[in-house]
């Protein structure tokens, strides 16, 4: 034996009650968060049933050897012989018998783990003994049958709905309704029928001797620490095998006394509104269950001022008390037992994002927080509830599919099948929900005009969803159980039928599509959110940019505090219905001139794009990536023009002839442009690289329109950005093309000004070789979407196909397009940004994918050293808290 | 001054000559290669004329600063001192005046360069003493003309066709055709003449100094290191610009000064054979300018031994001593003048693939240098042309197109256009080629049946490369100028219209489409080839296994000397005819026992295949991957099904509208599997973990196939791999199944074996995380076709249309699908390796892309810890080849 430190020497079991309790509020770790709590209560003189805590250690070494360890079962007996003696009982005593309740305790509160057992001590000794005590046979007697429910369902795992049966039978047999109908000999009778239900179901008699009892209650708190449900929970939610949890031991105190005995829960604050209002319910003559279990209806909790005012002032007392000591707006549970008062439990309580919010601001402007505690209590995501419409939560709907939750907002229209038809019934004022397979660029129009979107196919970073999410538009993607006949002009979805022109609701903050018209609330940015983000941007270090492309976009983003356009992606700007032929006819173009000829027409389209972005944007940076996508993104689909080319062929009109040499040609140069992988295919830089005069307008462009401001004296640094990049020798090429049109324009103008080159960095050999595309760019930009998609080897448009498999199955912790992969794309661009860096250790680094809005995304960011996060105009306000909170972790650490 | 190292003290001048050289052979990076070689033969007392090398610095120098530095004018004026004293010849003296030639000398050989000036020194004063002290006036004129020419042309910078069309003109007005039919008095008009070329184009007098004349000529060999041809070269072919260029002035002997003068080149071997004869030709009279030209028809190098019998063998004396010291196949040049034999040049000389082979197997034989030397005097990539059909060089042929060099060898046949037309034709003894748009696996028998395959699109690891180079097949791919029609059966390139029907020829080796049919042949695995080999077994320390799908397929590696099967790719095994119709009921079927049904139709044909596998590959291992592609690739074309579908629906019979019902559902399955990237898409181990009854029935076989082998005393060690792993999750998942699959067929066979559970690395992510998925797997096999594929973000089926452009134009040095890119892709690798081997020290790692056959790749990956290579049969000897080489390069090393 080495002494001092063997596992018979250590602490298993930690008292508490007013003069005597061990723990205390820090030891969550080893007692769990309930016996934490309880202990701490009674430290602060806060009058708790006195009771004891197993620590989470016995759960470890017991799971682990199957035994517990030495001294444990000492310490247990010691405990109860103290219980006894505060509480002038004994345990299993005829006279005077002490009752427990035994509770499971983890670190965080966590489902799938044991349920409480009340009660327990009881047999057919004490239960007399009770009787005689409290002058009440028929409380005794209710006690006891609720303890042999509880301990047979609980501890010995037979299922309730026996012992339920035997109840409703005995009613039934009586011709009464309810439970509080029975009388005492048919209690009694139903002790005895489920000492039977016992019996027959362990093959063993109910145990008597209380000891036994409790220690089997406090082996069966153990065993569901591995318990299916509490196996799954963790995974789900990364908690650790080895944290165990604690058991809590306590005396039984009754609410179900008489009338004046009740039991209740409150708030210290309301959990929906955060506003400093006493929140809560009880009932008179109760037990805890019967609150939970909704069968009486409780009062608020207002009136126990007048039915009990004393145990009213004291509880009034004891909130604002544990309020001030923790800090935090409390989740409490009371019993009052003859006019006494007891607290059960307080936690931290749950609360609705816009709680959360003005909790933390009002917490500050009390004194009672500090703003970078306050800056912590909401979590980063909770701002997207507060900035979207939402379903109104008093309305009642029916729920016909669930897909994707892919932008969130609710949204309520008339179903439309194609984007030109949204846009007709938009100019007709009329709100229309898209209902699409999928969407593609063609489709931005009708997004734009519909109130939202709804799609079959498609995950969460699909083209409807970064789409609609850039929007701010509610989108509920990859719907699979919805099946679109676009002749008919209908949708089904099992039985259900649905016709163009018929109402649906969509929440895409749920996934959810519902029938007919629901009520949509629109919570506002309020003052609170606005104060938070203040204290936030005081705080963070990292920048925070908007993707956005157009004047519209940047104004939102603007709103929402975004300090700079990081991705604007000029190809959206081809898709507007002046500019599309022109850009077929450049794409069609047969030779030089002909394409350089409708470049020439949509180069002041263009520019005039950028002077709207560049005005609204005034002070801030601007990046402009140059085209991206591949042509044929340009150019109808196949299918179409080869339904349109067969029609033709059926008539033999000389205008058909020429047509369809029109209609062949196109086809042809569809054909030619047809990409098995387009995702790996002709596009990005090497678009740039093989027709170079497309970047050439659009660079022209760019400069051409900072010019035009900078004569009005606006300021402005065009940071240009070039796509695709993967080996340094394509940046090189591009960057003197762009450098040698910069040049041009500025000499043309005569004006002087800064600008950038850089370039994303969206492949993984871009990130590999950064040392070497450093040499060449000015900034660096991660399209962490794309390098996702290469990294994981997923395409976003087919992955959900599997990845919602992937992510139900466990296989992948989340979905990689919406968090960041910190182990597989997040090395990337730790990667990137160290080899970058070694070459130009200044040198500036954003993201700009979806990511650069989901909080533990931009944490990563931080830590690994980024510049700022650009992200959709609506996730400003997370990025800022994200990165705010992301300092304050860094400091905590 | 610091004295001592300063640049005026340093040798910038070296002298060769029998008693008087400086330099040497190693002097090579100083001296250029023509200098070194020429000091060297003096050293060893072969005669060569004497003279000086002025070194490489003062050309990097010069270039440097526009100017000589201290000293070497200083140099060069002693040298000349030199040169008259060891000549007893004065330079520019009248009576007895030194001649010099001039010509640049870079470490290695480099078009582009200055060539040759002869005759320096010559003036109107000098000549007439040349023509004194030789007694040949025409002689003395004629070098003056030919010495101004060169002069104009080479250092002046004047067009050639200018002082050749004076030539015509004179021969013209004298009516005469040769040269040599000029009199004396032509030959002075011309020297006039060309002098007034001279004036008119430079504006300035022929300098008539011969020290100016001098310089002028070393000044204009330091500018032509810098003119475009030599930059351009020098990048082609990685040359650094800091080399430089050396220059060598020569006293000039004369093989045209009667008929006892001579000059020519020779091969100490044959270089097209190797074999070991003395090679050569030469021309009486005559200076090496005339060789060259072409315009006498020199005579062979054994015809010396009669007309001059004491240089002959001097000739071969020398030639053979030059053999015996450079130990190698010497190149070389030499002049006699009047009866007197000087050496004008030696160097390695340049052979076929057959010759290098031969000449290295025969020196080790001859003793002349080691086994390891022999090694590196072959390029490994040379054995492809060993080992291929060829088109026989003496046959004439006209390319009408040109597309990539998909895999080498040539081929004959009649051209079709259809998989199954070829295998048609092919079942009738027809040789055809199949010429398609891009091929698919569907086209795998027609493919087999075909002697060639011809594609419009694709590049070098486009499917019908892949396919082609596993099969030893000779392919054309990517030839855009090809354009196909269907319908009418024909082809047009052009002008050219090709019918099916037609015969084509192809050599794959070098891409070129010819018209008709051409000679073709097949030089055998010759004795020297596997004696190399053999030596290379012995060097090397990687492992070279095949890929290979089949029995046939693993005989022939097997027979190239591979070690075991790196990849069979069970897919290939699910296109035989009589698989199709079943995998398509296994994806059509409607529910699982429908699927499990006809999976168990495939389970005895996959079985049949491996056993057959296994037999081959008896006492090696054999990789298995399981199923890898979409599954869509086994359903027909959406195209070609909607055309089928729109004919049936114009009719209206009975049977229509039942195999209507059909085809609609078969098309409904192939939209719902069509996908938009299918590369990054629903295949690989994500198939394997969403239908886990394909990969069920896949390793049943295997073990079932190696268990009957076992059973017949035949041991086989399966090594299973799971493809497309981007998270340890995934293999977590798959092998679990994997192991409860074999190990309960081994319960029912009731066999104990030995098998490994391994997995490809062919993602980003799974080499970023290899430490993780080590701790899974068994074996590594780096897949680094897809790895180049999402490392680089290119679609192999669609980089066609910019990386040719990418190559040709610099931004890529080479394509990365056949040569392996180190800094990105093989950065990826040597993570990967390194990460996995952190896990598992005794990894086995391979890699089995296309990459795995290619020298340097080979190399690469020698160099980072591979353990093995696996390639396609046809490359098992390159491979071999180069893993012996990248030994023998660390040891230098």
């Amino acid at each position: 034996m080495h002494g001092g430190n063997s596992v018979a020497d250590r602490k298993f079991v930690y008292f508490f009650g007013n003069e005597d309790t061990d723990g205390k509020n820090s030891m969550k770790d080893l007692l769990g968060g309930k016996g934490a709590n309880l202990a701490e209560m009674a430290n602060l003189g806060i009058p708790v049933p006195p009771g004891f805590t197993i620590t989470t250690e016995v759960c470890v070494l017991y799971l682990e050897k199957g035994a517990y360890p030495d001294g444990v079962l000492d310490q247990i007996n010691d405990a109860i012989e103290n219980l006894e003696r505060v509480n002038g009982k004994k345990f299993g005593d005829i006279e005077n018998p002490l009752l427990l309740s035994v509770r499971s305790g983890a670190r965080v509160s966590m489902p799938g783990m044991m349920d409480t057992v009340l009660n327990l001590g009881l047999n057919d000794d004490t239960v007399e003994g009770l009787a005689r005590k409290t002058g009440n046979e028929r409380f005794a007697y209710d006690s006891y049958r609720r303890f042999l429910t509880m301990f047979g369902d609980v501890v010995l795992g037979i299922k309730h709905e026996e012992f339920e049966s035997a109840i409703e039978a005995k009613k039934k047999q009586l011709c009464v309704n309810l439970d509080t109908q029975l009388n005492i000999d048919a209690l009694k009778e139903l002790v005895e029928e489920f000492k039977g239900i016992i019996r027959k179901n362990t093959g063993k008699d109910f145990p008597q001797v209380p000891r036994e009892q409790l220690q089997m209650a406090i082996d069966a708190v153990f065993n569901s620490w591995n318990n299916q449900r509490a196996i799954t929970y963790r995974k789900l939610n990364n908690i650790p095998r080895d944290w165990g949890t604690a058991v809590n031991v306590q005396s039984m105190v009754y609410g179900n006394m008489g009338e004046t005995s009740g039991t209740g829960v409150a708030f210290t604050r309301d959990p929906a509104t955060g506003k400093k209002v006493f929140f809560g319910e009880y009932l008179i003559n109760a037990q805890g269950e019967d609150v939970v279990a909704g069968t009486r209806t409780p009062q608020s909790i207002e009136t126990l001022k007048q039915t009990m005012p004393d145990a009213y002032a004291q509880l009034v007392e004891i909130y604002q008390k544990l309020e001030n000591h923790f800090k935090d707006m409390q989740d409490i549970e009371f019993t009052i037992e003859e006019g006494k008062l007891y607290m059960l439990q307080t936690r931290n309580g749950k609360r609705t994002a816009a709680a959360a919010l003005n909790i933390a601001v009002d917490m500050v402007n009390e004194g009672l927080i500090d703003k970078e505690t306050a800056l912590m209590r909401l979590r980063p995501e909770q701002i997207d509830q507060l900035l979207h419409p939402m379903i109104d939560p008093e309305s009642e709907y029916k729920i016909v599919a669930t897909g994707l939750p892919a932008s969130p907002g609710a949204a309520v229209g008339k179903v439309v099948f194609t984007a030109e038809h949204a846009e007709e019934m938009a100019a007709l004022n009329k709100k229309v929900i898209l209902v699409r397979t999928e969407t593609s660029p063609e489709d931005i129009g009708g997004m734009n005009a519909a109130q939202g979107i709804l799609t079959v196919r498609g995950g969460m970073t699909s083209h409807a969803a970064v789409v609609a999410r850039g929007m701010g538009k509610p989108c509920v993607a990859g719907c699979d159980a919805l099946s679109i006949d676009i002749h008919e002009k209908v949708f089904t979805i099992g039985d259900f039928i649905i016709r163009e022109g018929e109402y649906i609701s969509i929440d895409g903050a749920k996934g959810c599509v519902i029938m007919g018209e629901v009520d949509l609330i629109t919570p506002g940015v309020t003052g609170e959110l606005e104060t938070l983000l203040t204290w936030a941007d005081e705080v963070r270090k990292m920048k925070v940019r908007s993707n956005a492309d157009t004047p519209h976009d940047a104004l939102v983003a603007r709103e929402f505090g975004a300090e700079g356009i990081g991705l604007c992606r000029t190809e959206h700007m081809f898709f507007g219905d002046d500019r599309i032929p022109v850009v077929r006819e450049m794409i069609l173009a047969e030779d030089e001139d002909l394409r350089k000829k409708a470049l020439n027409k949509l180069l002041p389209m263009q520019r005039g794009d950028f002077i709207g972005l560049f005005r609204v944007m005034e002070g801030y940076p601007v990046t402009i990536r140059l085209l991206d996508p591949p042509l044929h993104e340009f150019l109808p689909k196949h299918e179409e023009l080869a339904a349109k080319l067969r029609d033709l062929e059926a008539t033999v009109s000389q205008t058909g002839i020429g047509e369809r040499g029109n209609l062949k040609r196109l086809m042809e140069r569809v054909e030619s442009l047809t990409e098995i992988n387009p995702m790996l295919g002709h596009r990005g830089c090497r678009l740039g690289i093989t027709y170079p005069d497309i970047y050439e307008m659009q660079v022209r462009a760019i400069v051409e329109a900072a010019c035009e401001l900078k004569l009005e004296g606006i300021d402005i640094v065009p940071e240009i950005m070039i796509p695709l990049i993967c080996h340094v020798n394509e940046l090189k090429s591009v960057k003197q093309h762009v450098v040698n049109i910069v040049e041009a324009v500025l000499k043309e103008k005569d004006v002087r000004m800064d600008y950038l080159v850089g370039t994303m960095i969206e492949l993984p050999r871009a990130a590999l070789t950064a040392d070497q595309i450093a040499h060449e760019a000015e900034f660096f930009s991660f399209g962490t979407n794309d390098l996702t998609q290469t990294t994981f080897g997923f395409s976003r448009d087919d992955a959900g196909k599997f990845l919602p498999f992937y992510v139900s199955d466990s296989i992948l912790e989340n979905d990689p397009f919406a968090v960041l992969d910190q182990e597989g794309v997040g090395e990337l661009v730790r990667i990137g940004i160290e080899k970058g860096r070694s070459t130009k250790p200044d040198l500036k680094i954003g993201i700009c994918g979806e990511h650069g809005g989901e909080p533990s995304s931009v944490k990563f960011g931080y830590r690994i050293g980024l510049d700022y996060v650009s992200c959709s105009p609506f996730r400003v306000p997370i990025a800022r808290l994200a990165a705010a909170q992301a300092v304050l972790e860094e400091k905590e650490e």
